[in-house]
This record gives structure tokens, sequence and C-alpha cells, in this order.
């Protein structure tokens, strides 16, 4: 049974919690399949440089600028830093974006028309899904030992990059590959009361999921994670987890 | 046979010309390896950020911010443009770095000392040969149809990434796959008279090189990129040329 994990957040940008988690996944037995973020990294880039891409409801358009910044960020930076970290804890570590072998399209996302007949463009945020992924490709790799690294970034095939989120990147691998989705982050799971480890939840399910938005245990950054399970699950992955508590339909 | 081609300056960084260079290289019939640089965009992201690395005697010292732009520009802008625009022009290409699979390896440049006792330390500028090559990877991605796209970023299979030079990967590479090494860049070879393209230059012979620099025909950029050349040659690659001039011992 192949694995995809997906990190974010402080897995991937803090290098004491990124040791710790590259150390446990070189240990993980079998075929296996990373895909990771950067977006604390890249805003504060962003920051730096002066860069503001407009928002629209708290989601950030791609412009131009920000691809560059969101392309170094993820495929530069935090790929390369992953891999070089795993190649130090034994695992024979690929870092891909999705360019590289072709190995996930991406289309740009149409833009959104409002109430009032204006348009809002997202710039080069693509989407994907699990039949942009080339699983074969990522089988091949696998069969010569390597495990898969990937960033956020995908192409579409025309030379240009897009930005693309990092859980649906996973959940599509996870689907094409019909993996066991784990996704990990600073938490040991989801909990029922905030900030509570021992309101750990052991499953849930989509009617669970429900009820847990319904009465607010369930919030903010969880809601898309859980998401994120469901649609892997819905297309073709074995298996879902968040941390220790596990997702199922 | 084998090509390697290495690409630097205008060809990476002014989007027109890599386009015209990326669609005349997918064109290339054989399996085939593109190293690449991006020095010119490196420098103007770090001096966007105000990171002023020191130098010594003209040589940049890499420190660790400057290891991360370079990281970020090279390993990440520069290599996914060049494998976006392949891609797009029918060459199913894959950027690598050097802790990609673990297919280059770089050692930690040792320290310089200096007459008055004192040692200058280039920090995380790595050296590579062609032992530091894996052969047999590039040889099994290309048996799966990839044309792998080196960026100059490599590691030391210890967590640690470093900034090589990128004549020095291309011709390491060319010599671990007794390869024939050619170098492109803006101008279509190397002049006896500067800037006159009536005065290209077919061949040069290690005895002609020691002649031209005499004269002073051969100066600044292009020493280097000869030496190259004749480092690849001596190293067991099966070619060498700067552009249509031909380069032999």
């Amino acid at each position: 049974m192949i694995k995809v994990y997906k990190i974010g957040g402080a897995l991937v940008e803090n290098e004491a919690l990124r040791e710790s988690f590259c150390a446990s996944f070189a240990e993980l037995e079998g075929p296996k399949v990373l895909v990771h973020g950067g977006g604390v990294e890249a805003s504060a880039l962003l920051s730096k440089l002066g860069i503001e891409a407009p928002r629209y409801e708290g989601r950030r358009v791609t412009d131009a600028p920000t691809l560059k910044v969101v392309t170094m960020v993820y495929a530069g930076w935090c790929n390369k830093s992953v891999v070089a970290c795993l190649q130090k804890h034994g695992c024979n570590a690929i870092g891909l974006s999705g360019c590289d072998g072709s190995v996930i399209k991406a289309e740009r996302r149409p833009p959104i028309r409002l109430s009032d007949g204006s348009e809002v463009d997202f710039g080069f945020v693509g989407d994907v899904s699990p039949r942009s992924v080339d699983g074969a490709l990522l089988l091949s790799l696998m069969d010569l030992g390597l495990t898969p690294v990937l960033s956020p970034v995908n192409h579409d095939g025309q030379g240009r990059l897009f930005n693309t989120n990092a859980d649906t990147v996973a959940s599509s691998v996870a689907a094409a590959l019909g993996a066991e989705l784990c996704c990990r982050f600073e938490l040991d799971g989801v909990y029922a009361r905030k900030g509570d480890p021992s309101s750990l939840i052991e499953t849930i399910s989509e009617a669970d999921f429900e009820a847990l938005k319904a009465s607010g245990a369930v919030s903010d950054g969880m809601i898309p994670k859980i998401k994120t399970c469901l649609d892997a699950l819905r297309g073709g992955a074995a298996g879902a987890s968040i941390g220790k508590t596990r997702i199922c339909l």
C-alpha cells in the first residue's frame, strides 16, 4: 500500500520540526510520496519584497510577481530543504514540481463572475484533480527506489506555471494511486475541544463531520483538511487520516 | 552519444532567448541533459533583499541568507521556468538539484589560508567533480524518456545544500557520462577579435588556448568556459564545444 503524506505549516518551515518529521518519514517502510506546502515562508518573502497581490474574500490572487515568489519558495527552498533533509536520514527523495516529467498538470482556475457582473480572475492559480496526476510516472520513480516529494507548483503543458493548493495536490495524488492519504501538521489529530489533546477524535465519518461543523467543534483550518480527506476517499484513495484521527466516508 | 548542454546568462534569464533555446533543444535527437546557471537573477534578488555577502577577490562568499536566495532562484524559478518551457516544446524534462535522488554530491570548499595567517571561508560554496555525479541514475531517468535539467544547487548527503559552479557541474556530468559537452551562451562561439562574429574560431586546442590567452584574444569570462571544456575532456567527455567553436585537448 502506497502512503501519501501531506505536511504543511511548521512541519515544513520550522527547521527542528522538519528535521524530526523527516527522520520519522524516512523510517516508514514501503512506497511513499510526500506533498508539502510552504505558505508562511512565501508570505514572508512577498512582504519583504513589498509585493501585495489583490485578495478576494481572503483568497489571494496570484499575479505574475507572486507566482515567481511562490515558485522560488515552494519549488526551490522548501522542496530542496525537505529533500536534502530526507537524504540525510537515508530516504532517497526526489523533489518534483508538476512540470517535472509533467507529473501533475493544472488548469487555470476560471474567473468568478460576481453578482454585479464584474469578474474576479485569480491569475496564476491552478486547479488539479486525480486526472491531472501521472501515476505511472510516480510508480516508475518509486520502482527506481526514489521517494517523490511534490511541491504545489504545477504546469499546464503550455509553458505556464500555476500556484495550486497543496491539500488538493495530496488528495489528487492519493486518489490517482489508490493510496492512503496521511495529513500531518503540528497537532496529533482532530480535537473535539480546541486545544485539548485529551479530546482527540479517533474516527470522523462524513456524517460526523457535518455534526462536528454544526456544533462548532471543528472549524477554521480543520474544515478544508477534513474535506481534502473526504475528496481523496471519494476519488479512490484507500484510506485517509489527519494525525491520529481516521477519516472515512 | 549523450549530449550535455550548459546554458547560462541571457539564455536562462531572458524569456525570449530562453524560449528560442528551449525550442531548438527540444528538437535535438537522442539522450540529453541540460545544466543551467542563473547568476544575474540571483544577484538581482539579493540586491532587492539588501543581502550583501562578503566577497574575496571578486568571488562571493555564500553565507546562509545568500544560499537561501540562490536555492530559490536556481532550483526554483530558473529550473522550473526552463522545465515548463521545454515541456511546452514537447521535451519531457525533469528538473533536478543535486539532492534529488542524490544525483550530485558536493563537498564544502575548504577555507583558503592567506599569507597573513587568516582564513577565507566561502561558506556554502561546494565543489563537484565527475566522481560526485550519479551517472547511473541519470541514465535510468533517460531510459524513462526523461531529460534531466540540472540546477547548480547540490548537497552533501548530511542535509546541507551548496552553491556550486554551473560550468563545473556541466563538465563533471559530461565526464561522468562520457558525453559531449556543448556550452551555449548569447554569442555563437569564441571570437579571435572581441565582438567580431567574422573572427569565429573553429577549433581551439589546449596549446591554442595558451597562445590565445597570451595574445589577449581570449579573456575574462571566456577563459573559465574554455577551461571547463578542457576539464571535461580530461575527465572523459567525448567532445566539447562553445557555440560553434570546438574545443579539444
